[in-house]
């Protein structure tokens, strides 16, 4: 069965509605490597805002059959987190995802398919807009347009990072974040993830975001959650729990800051086309 | 006020009723440093026996104003766990809490209670008993009888131990344990963790005692939970999130086995009196 994009882009937003407690930001930022008081500390608990791309989220919604959506070649290619207002640590969040746009790739290469989520407490307060790039690699040839894809950030190549920022990962690590809700057998299950083409089970690709976020608290806003703004990202490599993430981060003007991460044991770039922006 | 040992022997157990998950199950293995697969992975899950401790648990109790206890001096000295029927990873869990003895040290070193807790499913399975000795350093001199604590079990001085499994804990374990039910901000605190006297935020007796049960586990019963059917232990010293704990065992006949555990770093004893009894 052929993908059906009028039912993908017509689809009622997927509406996941969640009474988020301290207990939940706390089990994130373990997640993503925090030990941070501030973030895993009910006595003066922030919430990380990478936090962003796990309320109001709905799961893995490929498999819907009426979609008919190749579900096994999905890949998830790029992040987007937009907050427009600080999130408390605890509170009423409401998700509500939709398909926003399909772009064909070809039959060959597939179809992009962008994924919104508009994060609120229900009532007026819009905290956050969430924005997956999704490869539907085997769903391209549907006949549509092949533009309108994001255009990711490029990051400098005349000159060296102005900040890097390492820190590790446990390999404990995915164990910890798939609590968060992803719980794809992949970053645990050995079989699995052979299955899929890897030695060992992978760090979700969310977690390594989460410790670049930490990375760019750190340098940028003097750990203030509340500072940043907006965090983009290629996912470009996966990496295996227990490596270390560096985040090299370029300084591009007031507020705005490009930067990618790499394995530091392998060397090779797993975040790529990485921007941000923050309250000076 | 002084501790009224009527009203403390006299009140109805303390009920706590629990609809369990496998991520409650989960969560309690990550904080007793488990990354074997069968402990944290959903789809082949088994809970650890030594999770006994967190279910139907209470809380702190001691704050009942109409007991009169000075909550400030209570210490958690001895536990024992009984299981009678091996416990599922995710269910209904039903704990009954009570005063069962006090026994009466003098006006100058304490008084000791003897908190029994009864974990079912509500209806005919009886899964535990949960017995803490807690001493009351300041409710001494109550006029009871000084007799009628646990005598604990002696591990042999004469020789050598049979087995030794070093386990590692890690500086986010005491913030992954108290996740599941014991959020005493001793373990996560610097500034209450000098006020109490310590240099730095000290590990949960009761993670320790989860790791000494993973130790037992493996050199005991070939990881198979439903073979342990008792574990005691004294505890002697506290250690910190980050320091490898030494199990070292006694085997005592069939099905019998004497334990204590030690920091390895600092070669001092913070378990004693191990016992533990298992199916052959």
């Amino acid at each position: 069965m052929a993908m059906n994009p009028e039912t993908l882009l017509n689809a009622p937003p997927i509406r996941v509605v969640q009474d988020w407690s301290d207990k939940d930001t706390i089990l994130y930022a373990l997640g993503v490597g925090s030990e941070e008081l501030d973030f895993v500390y009910e006595a003066r608990l922030k919430a990380l805002p990478t936090m962003a791309v796990v309320l109001g989220y709905p799961g893995f919604i490929w498999r819907n059959p009426q979609w008919g959506v190749d579900w096994t070649k999905v890949l998830h290619g790029e992040q987007s987190v937009v907050i427009h207002t600080p999130f408390p640590a605890s509170g009423h969040f409401v998700g509500e995802t939709r398909i926003a746009r399909l772009m064909d790739k070809g039959a060959d290469k597939g179809a992009i398919a962008i994924v919104e989520r508009r994060i609120t407490d229900g009532a007026s307060l819009h905290y956050a807009d969430v924005v997956a790039t999704i490869f539907l690699r085997g769903d391209g040839g549907f006949g549509g347009s092949p533009d309108g894809a994001p255009v990711p950030h490029q990051t400098p190549a005349d000159r060296a990072p102005d900040i890097s920022v390492s820190l590790p990962t446990a390999s404990n690590s995915a164990m910890i974040y798939r609590l968060s809700g992803d719980f794809n057998p992949l970053h645990i299950d050995p079989d699995i993830a052979r299955a899929g083409g890897f030695d060992r089970p992978i760090l979700h690709g969310l977690a390594t975001y989460g410790v670049a976020g930490r990375a760019l608290l750190s340098a940028l806003v003097d750990d203030d959650p509340a500072r940043i703004q907006r965090m983009d990202v290629r996912f470009s490599r996966p990496i295996e729990p227990g490596e270390t993430i560096r985040t090299e981060i370029w300084i591009e003007g007031e507020g705005r800051a490009a930067f990618q991460s790499k394995s530091v044991e392998r060397d090779v770039t797993v975040l790529s086309h990485g921007y941000c922006e923050f309250a000076v």
